[in-house]
């Protein structure tokens, strides 16, 4: 139930600036299926404009991080920030990348973990080791 | 300022409980510095125990994810839990397991896109495709 | 799916300490419509009560910050919160208000640049500039 | 205690590109000051263009709402997401930008007003009013 | 909609080492059924065993903190997280436990105290007391 | 470091309403010593006096949870929503209330398994058991 208007394939058509910009995800990730949070989204042209050039260059751009190792990362966040859409969008994308269910699995002990040891860390206030400091 | 005692490595030395966690800590590691976690986490043995014997068994241990990508996923899930200790000492192992600065910035971006967008998609109440869903 | 009763309009009637909050409601308001939050919290009459009092002081008596402007703090509180009932209530809320479609996506787009700031900045650990500090 | 260098002005003026940044922002602001977040950020410069260009767009550029409800916002999302570096500059922003103290506390009001009820509503997990729904 | 399939009773006896777990969780707890959260956790059998180990030493079994207590605890962090399933499963083992609803009235108030006051110290970044640190 | 003025003695004797607050609180607690939190919350008179009240009658008036259980409670919700002043506090307040170090384990054990599983099942998008609605 979302709190704007969803915009359909029809909706889309009529607006020349958000047809730009699903035509560009249409094409870059060739496929024909462009997924809600974009036809949310449209209600925005310029968030919708930056938010799609941004996600092009940190997410498709080749790098130093391969694309399944940026995807895990984003559904961390996701799931650490309690974002049920995001953590369903980026589990697909995923597994679209490749990401087994082993690999999965794994995964999911380390988001465990790591939120685990983020609390005991939090509740003793542990203080931080002059080792891990690096700039000043 | 921690809200518990810090045990000294002579404390560690006197609890024989606590000094099997240290001692093996050290040995998988292969260095004799513990940082303050452990130091912290020493007065509840039974939790010290199982969180160590848990950080060998998902971190350590090899699998399908390579260490990096894990360190990774835990920085994450320690920045979007805002938890100061926990970013700046897997920021360190991270580097210590080959992270490049370019490496670091590539995954900053990826954070600050993920966060951005799961904020975007919780103010929209984007409603989730049914193409995503997988169990029923 | 709530984890408490739903109160209907003949279980408000039939109690009087709820009922004097619900009567309030709905002269402040000047509606007959009560949403669900209120429903589900009239099984706590104090904290019903209580939590009532202080939204009339804090969000509806005048101030230096106009209804607008609050409601839009309440929506990225409750973003950044994930919750979906609040996002939806007081977006709804914020309409009543005059909010229009351009102000919806500045805001969104506020919102999104906060995070992501948000998480650069707990990533990089950045030290408070001395400039900004006001107490001591 | 940064997980990264902190560029001083001497490095800054050594790197064209972070350079041209700085530039841009004492420019736009009007200022020489240019705060710990920025000099942090210095080590990831496609980062740094994109936040800045961002920031620019969306805080400084007019639009349909006020650059002091912008920062109000900004702040509210900084608090619900403990970022301490945040809140101090935001704060400090805001009364750069005319906030009074009356309104510092109107504000925080609101804020722990938003937070409280997001928990109960959480807690409760108050189903959402049809009437709140706009999308479908 | 899970992002991973849900094991129903026949999946569970096809699969010794889940079905080793399962038949554990209906005899600790005295009963047949058994919830989702191990009908999804069944895809990852190494952390559905180390989970439910984990579960029994620290929820189950007798120590210094009633068992009522423990759930409170419990459903107060996964309100914090925003937690759907964790606050609606959480609030069912509290009541199987003996909370009251008047309990339950006062458990809310105390967590709506708690998240208003974490945002208002927030908010004002509150320096710590010295006299609250305990270790160094 | 604070975001407002910190009142000492002095300033609070000098305004006849953060006084009275001051007063009552002393008198409340039999203790001399006001912490850090009412200092900065004084610039805020109406925010101090509501908080004051409210945690006067959540906190410290008798009801069916005992005093020790209410502030684990509180240092749940601070530890999941990353308040250091805050777990800082009332970890203070609970080992006044006679907590012991053994509870403070189990407490730390619970904490730590429940962000754990809350992560888990966002991770999963576990859907709620039918068996958990109470309300509808």
């Amino acid at each position: 139930m979302p709190t704007v208007k969803m915009w359909s394939d029809a909706d889309v058509a009529a607006d020349s600036r958000v047809k730009a910009v699903f035509d560009d995800i249409r094409a870059v990730r060739g496929s024909d299926f462009v997924n809600n949070f974009w036809r949310a989204l449209a209600n925005q042209p310029a968030l919708l404009e930056r938010t799609w050039s941004a996600v092009k260059e940190v997410m498709v751009a080749p790098g130093g991080l391969d694309p399944l190792t940026k995807e895990l990362v984003y559904i961390a966040v996701s799931i650490a920030n309690s974002c049920p859409y995001c953590v369903h969008s980026h589990t697909a994308a995923a597994r679209a990348k490749g990401l087994t269910e082993a690999q999965h699995a794994e995964f999911l002990a380390v988001v465990a973990m790591a939120t685990q040891t983020n609390a005991i860390a939090t509740g003793l206030q542990v203080p931080i080791d002059p080792e891990f400091v690096v700039g000043d």
